[in-house]
């Protein structure tokens, strides 16, 4: 046999006496081949030359399902507790989980997109950077399941799982109205990531709900960037001394806020009351344990993940968003306004 | 031509005028083929019907050269950091990066090294959850390039590159002895980790220099777990009031200890002074800034990146440990013992 002319499947299926499917199943990886049998796969098709890939691919004693996980910042806790969360859910069906890191970049959100579907995984989880869903266009030709998590687009492109965000920017808001504050500064990252509009939209309705006018000197707009939150923070408040309390668009950038503040010579929650989102792990153990929006993300992650499965089972895609109940977790960082 | 016999390259070059090599770079994504060649090259391809997964590969405008980042556990800062440095460095080297999270889990480790080889990678940076290289072996065996980041094995089977974790606990120690501390706790994640294993020889070291003896009762291992330090820590406070210094393996974990010490009524650093390892980005933000160990984390990445590519390049893997020197940042959270 020419090396050029690798063996099909029917020629080993024949030579070993079995169906062509099994010995598919056999190479790759799936269920329900005895291992006597797939031993005798294997042999033949090394000593007939099959491509050395996919001996090799066989050989690996494990499934080779995967779901890649397409994450948008991961130096913030909040998305690895939810990558601890996927890994649990997967791994006991079966899956292998890769992540691809976009760090709020549109185009290597892009990029992560293309190199996934390159290495052929079953499915994809992504926390989108905007709010159009233009670097789907790969996924959706290849027709790659997709479920987005914790942001969704302005047209239902694509399923999504999301916290409820706007119920969440209006729980946060309205937990320091009722504490007495009215002069809530909102620190939030720009409104192409959709929870930051949301969040955003429910400090409105809450101020609304009040009769309270909303100022929009008390809106600031910063990057993810720690550094980038501390010096705004600051500077709001070496030139403003209205304010009694911050919402902060999540808890990894409220810490800097705190410091921020702190630095500033205030004290909190004394002076400054603070509210965060994401109820990250360490929003508790802080010095001053913070008072956030919890969105329960096992339970988002979970509904996000089934969805998913649901997809690639049933090769079929279904649009809408789900959104979440979150649930304001009351701590040190706020109290009644004096 | 039958449809389970796929065409062969050579036939595709054949009838498009080019060389073989031509091909493969065309269906590879590899540069330098003009596009007007690679359009020919693929139509007449589909026209054979050449397998339909390399025809989806050559259409995605996107190198497919990737590089496998499996760190120990995701949702500490320290590695989202590295992760961000790798990303930076491989990208401008025309790399993808994918993730793949072990939560220091050895059987997770394996997993995730199977899967990565499944999905051809160039090459792996690892962060090893323990000291033998048994979940190597079908690494080496694809002789798939891989150097430890952060971690080394105790036999030189892999290439590593870490931080100078002996010298790391020496500092930390040697700092906290100045100031006069003399009964030091050190708060230790368990030895199978060969950072921490190193911290530890480096801290015995600057007792034994300053004439201390080393005192086993104060040294308590925990897991990586946040609640299970947080417990033990408090635990230890309210059994033992002789300490007035501990050195914590990170300050992930060190945020932790701090709420423990301040939950059973101490101040930092008036009663306790507390030093952490890995300089992550929140530790100058805290309230209480914390003094910590520097391990100059993108030097670490880019060096054992380099590292790979050269072993990508030559295809040869040179064993041994470059290890990085690290600098004692000192902060608000260590003060003269009284």
């Amino acid at each position: 046999m020419k090396k050029s002319n690798p063996p099909t499947i029917r020629e080993i299926a024949r030579l070993v006496g079995v169906s062509v499917n099994t010995v598919s199943r056999a190479l790759n990886n799936k269920p329900d081949v005895s291992p006597e049998t797939k031993k005798n796969i294997i042999k033949t098709a090394q000593l007939l030359n099959y491509t050395p890939n996919a001996i090799a691919r066989a050989l690996v004693q494990r499934s080779t399902r995967t779901i890649g996980m397409v994450m948008s910042d991961i130096s913030d806790p909040f998305f690895g507790e939810m990558v601890k969360d996927a890994e649990v859910f997967f791994r006991s069906r079966g899956y292998n989980l890769i992540l691809c890191n976009t760090q709020e970049n549109f185009d290597q959100e892009k990029h992560s997109i293309e190199t996934l579907i390159n290495k052929r995984v079953d499915g994809i989880l992504l926390t989108p950077v905007g709010r159009n869903g233009e670097n789907l266009q790969e996924i959706l030709k290849n027709r790659v399941p997709i479920v987005l998590l914790g942001r969704h687009f302005d047209e239902p492109i694509a399923p999504s799982v999301t916290s409820n965000d706007e119920r969440g920017g209006y729980l946060a808001t309205q937990h320091l109205l009722e504490l007495g504050h009215h002069k809530i500064l909102f620190i939030n990252v720009f409104h192409h990531i959709s929870s930051a509009h949301d969040r955003f939209l429910g400090y409105q309705k809450a101020l609304r709900e009040f009769g309270i006018d909303y100022d929009e000197s008390l809106l600031i707009h910063a990057s993810f960037d720690l550094d980038d939150v501390y010096q705004k923070t600051k500077k709001f408040f070496y030139q403003s001394g209205k304010v009694t309390a911050v919402i902060v668009f999540c808890d990894i950038l409220a810490i800097s806020v705190m410091k921020a503040v702190i630095d500033v010579g205030l004290t909190i929650p004394r002076d400054i009351s603070i509210v965060g989102f994401d109820n990250i792990n360490i929003s508790s153990l802080l010095p001053i344990p913070l008072t956030t929006i919890d969105p329960n993300k096992k339970k988002m992650v979970e509904t996000a993940s089934e969805l998913l499965l649901e997809a690639i089972r049933l090769d079929n895609i279904k649009a809408g968003n789900l959104s979440i109940e979150p649930t304001l977790t009351i701590r040190s960082s706020t109290i009644l306004s004096v």
